[in-house]
């Protein structure tokens, strides 16, 4: 009793009217032959497919999960048939180098496919953003032999990817890793070791499965510098592209997890497996971030995804709800009661929900156009900022957007009553599929310890500034009446953010606490901020479609610029808190003794 | 690998050194006989019984649930035997009326034993809990010949008490009913009807169920003035006790939830069911109310118990977790990495979950001391005060507690990393059976419309000001320099609170959307002021406390004034950014027309 359609609308408002993506493409090499209208048939084609082949398998594969059996993963049912489904139609290598078979759309146009991957079916999108993330670290990093061998499979949803990095013992600090890698006389590694909690580490989905496996060389530094980065396939490739023998690797069972159980989430065993050096030894950590920093923006879009589908299918519950009278009197007197979205806080939740949902739309779509220009601007200044931001906003994009991701899939549970509970409404399954988004890739208080220190503390704040002259610079202009308000916030909260982070890093000098303890709140603040300027876009653009568009087509600006003014009065204001948070400083965490928060049995 | 403790020494703090229990129950004759060295007694043995009998089958039941077949509902194994063994140790009537067989304790002392069960066991919980809200409402409101029957038999757990009242098409608005009593001509009914989300509908825990059931008489008025309340026992009861034939109802089914797997979520049919008037005619609602009352605060000591549970586990995984080095540089040289709780961000949420559990057990503790005080206190005058902070607080206590228990059980499973995420730790099973702490027992929206429309706006605002004075008079004398920082924060949030109302009901004067608008956020900040109040009182209680303890007793007190300046710098400053949610009034919610929230296919 879910329901989702790809917000299509929303998206070509976002990449045409907001961000002028044709003028972007235009401008780049790479991209410039790209217009919207092939982009509008893609996402077309893109929303009919996921509604057709993943939506309806997304509660059967929750109710049925995966299972193992004898070293084997069996998907649930219709997985294998719409992943060749989506293979045939070429979806897997969207965004992959057209050299090796890929179809070289830009990323603008692929976190919008990601997002509707990820609304229609979260436990099946996995499987294919592990792969692209594994896949565009290759195409990157590996040897000319290498990619020719594995991205056209890969790209084609032949072969699939995965990312093997936590052991039992180590999951942040990777520093802690056992598995170990011997070169054999072949110029190959002997690998072995566990490895927990890969996804898709095993399944029946292709016939191949391509691990990126970090382990520690027999000379390796102690720590995270000691690591390098190998390719692990399961199944042995000749150098004409055959499979050959198993490799020396086994699925050693599965997690139970809370949801997203349609994702196989493997323990994996590496039994001297051979495995291949990807990038120079000891730099393995360094290279993986090509993929990690792929994964935290897809992880980001998880939650995005899951708040746009719980938002829809809530809506669809709440028109067919009726319950009590509009507090003025009746507006359906002809019914037993009034549609619940009469109710002041029934709407409350709902503009929640979608400001969340349309802020985090337009935000993922900003990450994304500053990566396209990363990779493919003519010139490189205009790289060198747009990879600033992409460092300085990846850990906001994974972290801002799954916790509120999460927080939109509660509150529209909300909006059900007790239906939200029960399985079959199918509101409970998002939020259990939308937990897993604030851990998984770095938790989001990791996320926060990045952006704090490694973004923030060790470049004294340059990311910060290069963010804060690109908003300013967007601030410029005229600013119509009607949405000045849009605009005094976004000056007023950016004067905030200046203001909180120049006092961080004054204190993070003092006290090595001090960044730790802000971080939290400190990654919210900004993702606040950057929602803010979005909305600023959102509602500029708005403002100009409501001058040029017909009557009929205002209803979409309207609505915008209505849930515009509620990002603004309604979820704004917590800036005030997390300020005065972030002030309270390290000195009330540290206090207490360690054993002081251990229970007295 | 969960571990729960009860808390006792926590509690026992609460009772003696917050509020002074023993002071207040001398002063009121029914509970004068009563120490503390009795009370500390009975809680030490529940908190031994729930340990042993309760907490071992938490996880065991959730993993195998309730089965229906052929109309019979299999509870979890060992419930049924754990439930014999509570019932013979007299603790299912511990605050149940002596004259009827009951013990006769206080709410104070029961809400301690309810937080004991909930954390041990949400799902079993839930039967105890019904059986006692049910037995309160009959021991208020039956004929003494059904007291006579019933409430042994309900005290001992041989007979379980339901509430049915929501229906396939109603649930908030219960003026939509339409299950049917018709008068039998023996002076009983014929009730007729189906009834949905019954918890404990039918089980194998008790020899007979009581259910309390809502439905119309032939001469009913229209809406929620002609609902009568009926009981309706599952098993027909002779006028000496005796059991006698199957009564005419029966189970249709269980829902499948998202948590709360061993509480059995039933769907009824009374099929002409030979059923007793309860009250008046047509008043059944306001007798009803007697038992969700007691079920809203019940419902809120869900919630605190399950943060509870899940900052305890949690901290059992933090001791054994080692994982990067401490800011300042390694605290545990001589292991691969330091334990995680040399972590800001991790000790920042071990204290929000902390600062919400302990502010929520003040809390708990306070309402009922007012509920004792409305029952039982010699003076008119007293009884009156605290029937008024009760009605004030009721709502509070049930919506706030459930938000704060849901977040803290959130923010516990974040601490574990991807270990939260993974069944066999069990804190996902804690956030899954907070979550619905939020909707039944009325949404959380519909409690802070009762806060905002009954219990501030209809007597305006006279409730209220009998709180601030309580809080104002408590706010009196000296205040030690150390916890001046608590004193302020009482004195200036409890003006916002004031000056926020104020303001709310003059709007709501002109606009009857504005209280809805407001509600919620209305409801969260009274909560915040609430607690703060509390955190006062302890901080109050923990100086004297470090003032006569020896250097042994100093750790408590010490961590009592941290996680209190905790809340104060972390968690209170969320009062600026409600204030300001508030003040944006209905406008924003209202502008847009009702089609623009439906997804556009």
């Amino acid at each position: 009793m879910a329901s989702y359609q790809a917000p299509l609308r929303d998206m070509r408002f976002i990449l045409d009217e907001v961000f002028q993506a044709p003028q972007e493409w235009s401008a780049m090499p790479a991209t410039q032959e790209l217009g919207m209208d092939l982009v509008e048939a893609i996402l077309e084609e893109g929303a009919r497919v996921v509604k057709a082949e993943l939506f309806p398998l997304n509660q059967s594969g929750d109710a049925e999960g995966c299972r193992f059996e004898k070293g084997e993963v069996t998907t649930p049912q219709g997985f294998k048939a719409a992943f060749d489904t989506l293979a045939e139609g070429g979806w897997w290598g969207l965004g992959g180098n057209p050299a090796y078979g890929g179809q070289g759309m830009p990323k603008m146009l692929t976190v919008a496919f990601e997002e509707m991957l990820y609304a229609a079916n979260a436990s099946f999108a996995l499987y294919p953003a592990l792969n692209t993330g594994a896949a565009l670290l290759l195409d990157q990093h590996a040897s000319e032999d290498i990619k020719r061998l594995y991205l056209p499979k890969m790209y084609a949803g032949q072969w699939l990817g995965t990312m093997c990095l936590t052991e039992p013992h180590c999951g942040t600090d990777l520093g802690l890793i056992k598995t170990r890698a011997v070169p054999a006389n072949d110029g190959t590694y002997r690998i072995t070791g566990t490895k927990i909690w890969i996804t898709g580490g095993e399944h029946d989905m292709a016939e191949n499965i391509v691990h990126l496996v970090l382990a520690k060389l027999p000379d390796a530094p102690e720590g995270s510098r000691g690591i390098s980065l190998f390719l692990v396939p399961k199944v042995k490739v000749a150098a004409d592209g055959i499979l050959g023998e198993r490799n020396a690797l086994s699925c050693g069972g599965l997690e139970h997890k809370m949801g997203i159980k349609g994702s196989a989430t493997c323990v994996m065993n590496f039994d001297g497996a051979q495995g291949m050096l990807i990038g120079e030894p000891h730099h393995g950590l360094t290279t993986m971030f090509t993929m990690m920093n792929y994964e935290r923006l897809s992880i980001g879009i998880q939650g995005l995804g899951l708040g746009e589908v719980a938002y829809q299918s809530a809506m669809d519950f709440a028109r067919e709800r009726l319950q009590s009278r509009a507090p003025g009197g009746a507006v359906a007197p002809d019914k037993p009661a009034d549609p619940i979205l009469v109710h002041p806080d029934v709407r409350r939740m709902a503009l929640n929900v979608r400001a969340w949902n349309e802020g985090g739309r337009a935000f993922a779509a900003f990450v994304a156009s500053q990566l396209d220009r990363a990779k493919y601007h003519p010139h490189a200044e205009a790289r060198t900022v747009a990879e600033e931001l992409v460092a300085l906003l990846t850990p906001v994009a994974k972290a801002f957007l799954t916790d509120r991701g999460f927080d939109a899939t509660v509150e529209a549970q909300q909006i059900y009553g007790g239906s939200g509970y029960c399985v079959e409404w199918g509101a409970e399954q998002f939020v259990r599929d939308a937990r897993i988004a604030m851990i998984y890739e770095g938790t989001n208080g990791i996320q926060a310890m990045d952006l704090v220190g490694r973004k923030l503390f060790r470049n004294r704040g340059a990311y910060l500034s290069r963010f804060a002259r690109a908003m300013r610079a967007d601030l410029g202009g005229e600013v119509p009446a009607e949405i000045d308000s849009f605009h005094q916030a976004c000056q007023k909260e950016l004067a905030r953010l200046e203001r909180v982070s120049a006092r961080l890093l004054e204190r993070a000098q003092r006290r090595p606490e001090e960044l730790g303890a802000a971080a939290v709140d400190y990654l919210n603040l900004l993702g606040h901020v950057a929602y803010a300027w979005m909305w600023w876009k959102m509602a500029r653009a708005a403002q100009q479609g409501l001058q040029t568009a017909g009557p009929a087509g205002d209803g979409f600006y309207h609505a915008k610029l209505a849930v515009g003014k509620h990002f603004l009065t309604r979820m704004l204001p917590r800036v005030e808190a997390l300020e005065r948070q972030i002030q309270a400083g390290a000195e009330p965490l540290m206090m207490l003794d360690e054993q002081a928060f251990y229970p007295q049995g």
